[in-house]
């Protein structure tokens, strides 16, 4: 019964090293308990117990700075740092972030959510310090997986050459969210298999025992010694080139191990890389055995039903066989995106780049100027990471790149670091790019393969559940006419109504929301309601057509506004000088989505089938 | 005199390899002419010479494929496929870009213009062959300085793990734009100082000469003694340990050794890394001694008079000097950025992250949660790289990163790789993010003193060259209330008029248009001209006024419509419910501008003084 007893760093301090490993038990079981009901990141969790138990034992928090990369795994940082019951409502509305946030604790050193970005805080606080003469410790705790990130390669490089104290905790666990890939990750496999650094040092003073030297004779023996060892047993690291020591590999649930190591560390002058081997879902028999299906535990909230994901993942596999110019690639999310059956299926034609979104764009820029049809698949949030090389190397050259953007708009639990509520603006700044959204997961099959077919820079957006299937009608994707343009309508009316009132949904959510208010609205207003599924280009003949049957046109989308699809549809008619024209824009309000339930988000910007009910009675009396 | 003759690259292939040397010396003068005349980049084409004639004699292109990464250095590359002629045009309007184009030429595989996009893109390439059971060679030029961009790293990454044959050309001349910094510098500064490639296979076929064996017991001993000596000997490098196999050094100015070193590249089974030292200015002493100077030359356009990034450099050493907690960033780009007076003169407080936008925005980020004042001095179109960082770090954090963005709006030669009108539309839809654009450079330094205090992430956006100051008046920037809001004006009239009609400039250039329509139209029309220096937020009371004064609006920027100044200007108007309120959004129509002079971009948007004075004629007759 240590846990409870632990309400801040300090009483973990006071606890005995042998003590530790009874508390990292109660912790593993805290976390499994309290994980299974909230939801969130488990695996990942269970694997960094030990790290982190250590970590607070030999370092000064909030003084000493940690920074946890990705920050998935800081729960038992959170539990150690004054969060212990706080976790009970960890990603819920209203509790505590799954991430570490600078606003929520001083223990907190930097909020983390997207990979690879400790690095670099870290080397900014590290110049902080010896700024102001200050000797406190900075350690970022980094994944294997986030190793692959340019940024944080940006920053190993600029660590190297800076020469100052900066701890790196190398957390390798062999994998990220699914397994590893590249050159960087067999490095570190070829490394793993050393015989551990603390077995090596043992064995090492052993043999000195026997040798009759002393004093600074015997240091200098050491010291030569263990360099001619570095350079003739261990393999080469690439760390070490970079100017930065390299220690390990380190047995990751060894907690004496670890704090040996990490005392070590902080006496360095240096900066110092500690590889700690660690196992993703250790403690737990499950999550050891299948720790990528326990990344993400959904907790009682999962909607279940058909995903995007998977729809895109069946019909990738059917144009795949039918052609062989398709090929899909991922940035080290297969199972996310739902990439598994292609990658099972068409393996030549699958490419994993890794935690890294930069390259997997330019790569198939590439593969496109070659001739193939690469199709990359990437979170909303994430493809943030590629913006400059979507515009710089597929939309400047007009290459038939195309881009699924999973988990578009409000995000939820995982809260503002992961919201995919900015696309839409980011990618309507670009030439020559098409933008689509589907109603639902038989459109996005169609859109897929459309796609395919189309030789310019493409992206279609869509979130990851998809609730309703819109019936089919008489829609076809229009035709495109060679010279930028479409032949055939570009907008799909799913609900003609009487009243001189659109709405223009962009995406499965909205077009929910829209038929609920047309639900909520039953006999006191007759709606139209339209599936603006391309949001760019836009369907101008749908806008004329509504301006001159002088329309009110309400905008909704599952993004922000500045920049958005409503902007595009107000400025579209004042540019055209359809000045008179109302146009009502709803879309989310707030640029920064903290998390909760998508709902809530939508509420809070009058996103609901009641807001916008209500909404279009007031306009209906207005008129 | 073999230059004039040189038509194609089969041409090329029809010379003797010793005539190669005399060609590369046509080739050098020719370049020395042309650019002078043009401008353009010099020192790096100069350095590329022999390099450039090698590769295109030992390589078929277009099937194989050459890439060159940043693609400044591909001049040579012009004049040898076709283009002889037409580099005397280059960077001009309607001549060839100066920089490689799949639309200009088919033996441009891969456009390019910012750093570190060469290897992703030359991977995809590969696949593509391997896909298609083709055996062309992939060929990616990149220089040092680009090695430190993630992305670079990223595809290093894979392209190890990948295996196949790919041949990265690391030209090594010691500097990218400034001078190279970081780890990656350091070691290649390392390999270099090894006796050379050609040099140790000489020697070592002496030695072999003396030894009495034949056969495949000579072949395995030459193996063996290859990779001791590669063990023990040569230092490691990074590449080795990520599968890519490193040769070099090897001297990039003798054609021989480097077609010798292309020649086995090419029969390599997979990734290898032909480390060539060249000269960056080679040829031309000036050159050689200044490279950074001959970097770009600006040929006869240069308007000259005071810059944005001189101001910059001045105003940020007189914070300095007051206070210990400023430090000055930059992207690799000291001198382009104005920085080099606060690097010499603050040189701890200085620093170069090298060509890693990505790591030197979340670096700032770093500094600004540990309690310092960094300005981050990063071209527009850079910081494109940065866009997640940005958002990621330093807005979604309101951590007080300032970003002095250099370089917006049009960029004239340089064309559309280099543009700078995306800033406003993708910095628009970040949370908690200030914008502001300085009328003159004494604003500019108003307003880096007002971003020194200012605690919340901060950008203030400007071109190169300032070519008005306007009189001060009694402007003063508003106080920041503590609440994300400001007490006081954030909007400046520089000319009052009687007409009820407003021109909102964001920035000196279209400030410049302005004056010069109110000027064209003389006694026709008295109008308004506002410097709307905070493009974000916007000054909310200043557009009341307007409404309730029933001006016209006219909003001027620097950058593309959608998503821009002019589009948050509509969207307050609409979204406020004054849906009367007349406004005229112009901006750069084409959201991809190709190279040519500024003023032919601003012509073709509406944007000159004439256009602006016929539309108020047009504006004040309507009334």
């Amino acid at each position: 019964m240590f846990l409870e007893k632990i309400n801040s760093t300090e009483d973990l301090k006071n606890l005995k090293i042998k003590d530790l490993d009874p508390l990292c038990k109660e912790i593993r079981d805290y976390l499994i308990e309290t994980v299974t009901e909230t939801g969130g990141h488990l695996s990942s969790n269970l694997g960094v117990v030990e790290l982190t138990v250590a970590l607070h034992h030999v370092f000064d928090a909030p003084s000493d700075k940690i920074i946890f990369d990705v920050g998935h795994q800081a729960y038992t940082h959170k539990i150690l740092t004054g969060r212990r019951e706080a976790v009970k409502s960890i990603r819920q509305e209203g509790g505590i972030s799954g991430f570490p946030k600078i606003s929520e604790s001083v223990y907190d050193a930097f909020g983390t959510g997207h990979s690879s970005t400790a690095l670099s805080a870290a080397l900014g606080m590290a110049k902080a310090r010896d700024l102001s003469g200050g000797d406190n410790a900075v350690i970022a705790v980094v994944g294997d997986g986030a190793m692959t990130g340019g940024m944080a390669l940006e920053a190993l490089n600029d660590i190297g050459a800076y020469g100052k104290p900066l701890i790196i905790v190398l957390n390798d666990n062999k994998m990220s969210i699914s397994k590893n890939v590249g050159a960087m990750s067999r490095h570190f496999g070829r490394l793993r298999i050393k015989p551990s650094y603390r077995k090596t040092k043992r064995r090492f003073k052993r043999f000195l025992r026997a040798i009759p030297l002393i004093g600074k004779g015997l240091d200098r023996l050491i010291s030569r010694f263990k360099e001619f060892i570095k350079r003739i047993v261990l393999p080469g690291t690439i760390f070490g080139p970079m100017g930065i020591k390299y220690v390990g590999p380190i047995k990751g649930h060894n907690i004496e191990d670890i704090i040996d190591c990490l005392k070590n560390a902080r006496g360095e002058e240096g900066p110092v890389l500690l590889h700690i081997v660690t196992k993703k879902g250790k403690g737990m028999a499950a999550a050891e055995d299948d720790p990528a299906r326990y990344h993400g535990v959904n907790g009682n909230g999962d909607t279940g039903g058909d995903t995007f994901s998977a729809a895109l993942g069946r019909v990738l596999c059917d144009l795949a066989e039918k052609d062989d110019k398709i090929c899909a690639i991922t940035a080290g999310m297969a199972d996310g995106t739902g990439l598994v059956p292609f990658r099972e299926k068409y393996p030549a034609r699958f490419f994993d780049a890794g935690i890294a979104e930069q390259h997997a764009v330019t790569m198939a820029a590439g593969l496109a100027a070659a001739g193939y049809k690469p199709f990359a698949a990437i979170y909303s949030t994430f493809l943030q990471r590629a913006f400059d090389q979507v515009l710089h190397d597929a939309a400047l050259q007009k290459l038939p790149v195309k881009i699924m953007i999973d988990r578009a708009g409000v995000a939820g639990a995982d809260g503002s670091t992961h919201q995919g509520i900015y696309d839409i603006a980011y990618l309507s700044l670009m030439p020559d790019m098409t933008l689509l959204a589907p109603c639902d997961t038989s459109q996005l099959k169609k859109m897929a393969g459309f796609a395919a077919g189309y030789p310019r820079p493409i992206c279609i957006r869509y979130p990851k559940n998809c609730k309703t299937e819109y019936p089919e009608g008489d829609y076809a994707l229009p035709e495109y006419n060679g010279e930028g343009g479409f032949n055939g309508a570009l907008w799909q009316t799913l609900k003609t109504g009487t009243d001189k009132v659109t709405l223009l949904c962009a995406g499965n959510r909205m077009l929910d929301t829209a038929f609920s208010a047309s639900e909520i609205l039953g006999g006191r207003a007759d709606i139209n309601i339209v599936n603006a599924c391309f949001i760019m280009p836009l369907d101008h003949e749908y806008l004329e057509k509504l301006y001159s049957e002088k329309h009110t046109v309400i905008t909704m989308e599952d993004g922000i506004l500045d920049g958005g699809f409503g902007a595009a549809v107000l400025n579209y008619y004042n540019r055209s000088g359809r000045t008179g024209m109302r146009v009502i824009t709803r879309g989310i309000e707030e640029k920064s989505v903290p998390h909760g339930k998508i709902e809530t988000a939508f509420i809070k910007s009058g996103l609901s089938g009641g807001s916008i009910a209500d909404l279009i009675l007031s306009e209906n009396g207005r008129a």
